[in-house]
């Protein structure tokens, strides 16, 4: 209100810079408050950012526009939201070296070598996605093959499935590891007769990560800055952070202090703790216009179905020993979402094995028993449900937070883990729209890659990126363009309480839009949406990418 | 920019609402650009919040005011700043049992008991302010003293000194201590036989102290919302905070994000570790339109005089074993400082003792030499300085942040640990003056009663409370009203990096403003101007004290 005269003295000056800006001549498509598909050919943005109105081809426009914009008929749909993610990590893996495309050890320490001219500042060289079955090695790779390209620099690099790390000496010296260290419960070092080899496995990972320096700021924010860029240019405007730890939650406000936040986040905090030392007492406003809130936290109950982590009502099929972990307990879990829902935080869950869930609707049953009116329990993942659970979710408007990729990654190693017989309620995101529970749909950014092109054809097709298997797995699962589209835009804003102002473009909501290479609801096969391009991606009235 | 249609459509509708304020009719004082003491009679702030022209009686006012608001000829002058307090400390002290005015143990025991019924809430009660000699008790209290009024609760309580701790048996039960109990290194556990009496003694204390719980957001908020009214009460409009740790800052930006920040913070990190995590790699900005800043950090040399941890050159004359405390090396000093200093942050240095003073000199000048331009190196207290030393103060724009009052607490006790001999630099603040040191005024709260002009008239006189030492303490050190008034505004901004906006009521400056009871600038003499009273606190235009 303090800034009416500087801002009235600017308009005197440039008047043009705070007028309404009209989005003309676009193909444009978005959901309304009904949630239909409907169409428009332009666009009136008001000088917040919000839209005012939509034009069919035809309509008379509003007189006092000042600037158009010509959208040269291309088309034009609602920012994407991606309901799952983990920001950072996004953009911290982006800036690390990638191994992910090599093919042999040889291409490995080429590309090893190369990124560490490269980078010469950071000390540690810190990576991943190595896979020495893809290699065609036929055995772990050395510190010794490490060392032979960098030997002065400690390197540590993650193998794609985040079960073991590879070190080179520099590593294990700084870590001060050698010949006497002894692996903790549940992880292995490797060794030759006693020396380790430079690879440790699972919770042994630790004894090298703990040595690793925790970033400077400054690496925080570039990597903060790279995360919205990789997001941007994916089409998302809007995401949910999944476990904002405290460092995180400062980088996004020194984005936002300084007038670089250039999406949307809704952010779970990464425990009690962060939600309690930040947001306090009850969830914070929408800061920055619209920009950031901490709206909830987010706790776990098990791990994935890879590393059978995945909790399960029966055992592992492939490990009949093993039935995955529970890390919380009955109580601790309803404890800790009791702690949460008292100040008015939401509450979202990991949960991907059957009795992981199972247990979660437990614990939600009985919160909403205390907690009442529109609490949106969200349930992430909900990956594996014992089909008769599935009809439990739709009560107290629990919501299902899924990744349709996860799916086309997942489902030999899942049918490996459990057999058939047991995936009935697995990645069922037909059977939860039939049962009425809200979908909102993500990616686990950066676990799959954030582009819900991919997302939203793997929803229609369940089959992967080779086109396997052939139809679809568990075809009667597969969604229609609309519902997917619906899950990664109304559904994922709804899913963060964010619905009265997120993605749609309807009057009064951001104006947070992109343009697209194809139009996606004319004809299009769902091939051809997965190999969508982003154009643009407007916030709030104005393109933030390409900048 | 973007708020300027809603601003727009809210001036149609009422328009006086976004108009200039004319403060009219006052008898103002205010610093100008160049120092002077200058007056005027009417004040015309801009809807910025800040001052647009002061006016002279039988100026010709502007026209397009349209609110005027009559101060009724009363005195009006720049809100005060302090350059050194615990915001958050101060906000807790105030919500906790006070024991200071007790004047024997059976007083105390019934303030407990009462302060026990009033705040049912909090499980544990915690406090301080008793002392024992003043009780007349002859002994320490005990923990069967504390249990007599308050059994049910544990109680926790610190003497007024803060060298020692008082508590029940269920504080002792918490907290695990019995008669197996060991005390730390620098600690004693007061004994009957070998059962605790209740007192903990210096590093002891901490036995029980770990055991009381970390304080809930919503009693952080409260304690907050109590120091800023607290301040805003005293007459202050801005103030430095010395030590902001994580958890400070987030409460501060929770008042910032909900609107109810209403005192403006220089903020000065609690180390390295939340300098980094929060500012990251440089000084945020100015945040909540110039309410928030977190500009800097503070370290530590020493300690207090009063418990022997000032660090001196030559012994403690009262116990010739000690030189003091060094709680850093030279080398830590200077690698903190550099820390800091790489990104732009302001450095602020605890130092009482003159072998503190002098080393903290030689670590300036040894920064200056990488660190150049206007670096404004704070020395915090600067208590006891060699004679010696005093002229090298002024080099590289050194501050000294000094706190009057502390001069007058503190003199006999300085006389009993160093003799007068070795006081010719003991709160020299003319001789600071002498030496064009920036002068910097502030009151350590709530060490000591925040109340400005009880600063200002130490600062006149030298004396305590009660007029002593007649005549003044070293009276040659005293200081001029115009000078004590410079110290507690503009050289409290400039200390702050803050001269540009806070501190005098120039053109463009913020018009934050407190109207007192009396004009301290007319024939008053120093007694009178330490009775001041504060009737309302301004702050951009607009009172927020009383509210």
């Amino acid at each position: 209100m303090k800034r009416l005269l500087a801002a009235l003295a600017a308009l005197l000056l440039t008047p043009a810079a705070f007028a309404d800006v009209l989005v003309d001549n676009v193909n444009g498509y978005t959901l309304n408050a009904g949630g239909k598909l409907i169409r428009f050919s332009a666009m009136l943005v008001d000088d917040d950012g919000k839209v005012q109105q939509l034009y069919s081809k035809g309509d008379k426009k509003a007189d006092r526009t000042r600037y158009r914009f010509d959208g040269k008929g291309r088309t034009l749909i609602p920012g994407l939201i991606d309901a799952h993610g983990h920001v950072m990590g996004l953009g911290f893996q982006a800036m690390q070296l990638d191994l992910s495309d090599t093919r042999s050890l040889a291409e490995a320490q080429a590309k090893i070598a190369a990124f560490a001219a490269a980078n010469p500042n950071p000390r540690w060289i810190v990576g991943g996605g190595w896979n020495q079955e893809q290699w065609g090695l036929g055995r772990f790779p050395t510190a010794a093959d490490l060392d032979a390209v960098v030997p002065g620099r400690p390197v540590w690099l993650e193998r794609v499935d985040g079960h073991a790390g590879w070190a080179n000496s520099m590593a294990m010296k700084e870590a001060g590891i050698d010949a006497s260290s002894i692996a903790p419960a549940g992880g292995k070092i490797e060794r030759n007769g006693k020396v380790p080899t430079g690879i440790f496995v699972d919770a042994a990972a630790s004894l090298v990560q703990r040595a690793v320096p925790e970033p400077l700021p400054r690496i925080r924010d570039r990597a903060f800055e790279k995360a919205q860029e990789i997001l941007l240019s994916n089409g998302l405007t809007a995401v949910a952070d999944m476990g904002t730890a405290s460092d995180d939650w400062h980088a996004m406000r020194r984005a936002g202090d300084i007038g670089r936040l250039n999406i949307r986040i809704m952010s779970y905090a990464a425990g009690i703790d962060p939600l309690l030392e930040i947001a306090g007492t009850g969830p914070t406003p929408w800061l920055y216009d619209n920009r950031l809130r901490m709206g909830g936290v987010k706790f776990y109950i098990d791990g994935a179905l890879g590393s059978r982590g995945a909790w399960l009502k029966q055992p592992y099929l492939d490990s009949p020993d093993e039935h995955g972990l529970n890390l919380v307990t009955d109580t601790e879990l309803k404890n800790l979402m009791s702690r949460a829902a008292m100040d008015g935080f939401q509450v979202a869950v990991h949960a991907i094995g059957d009795k992981a869930n199972a247990l979660l609707l437990d614990a939600i049953h009985e919160m909403a028993d205390t907690y009442k009116g529109d609490r949106r329990w969200r349930v992430e993942h909900a990956q594996i449900v014992d089909p008769a659970d599935l009809s439990r979710f739709a009560r107290f408007g629990t919501i299902a937070s899924m990744q349709p990729v996860h799916q086309t990654s997942d489902w030999k190693m899942a049918e490996l883990r459990m057999g058939t017989d047991r995936l009935g309620g697995a990645y069922a995101w037909r059977s939860m729209l039939a049962n009425e529970v809200p979908l909102a749909f993500g990616s686990d950014f950066p676990v799959e890659s954030p582009n819900p092109f991919r997302g939203i054809m793997a929803a229609m097709t369940r089959t992967d990126a080779q086109g396997q298997p052939p139809g679809g797995w568990q075809p009667e699962q597969r969604l229609t363009l609309l519902q997917a589209f619906h899950a990664f835009t109304r559904g994922a804003a709804y899913a963060g309480f964010a619905e009265d102002r997120l993605g749609t473009l309807e009057k009064g909501h951001m104006a947070d839009f992109i343009f697209i290479d194809r139009d996606i609801f004319a004809d299009a096969t769902p091939e051809q949406i997965g190999a969508t391009k982003v154009l643009e991606t407007w916030m709030a009235g104005a393109r933030v990418w390409p900048n």
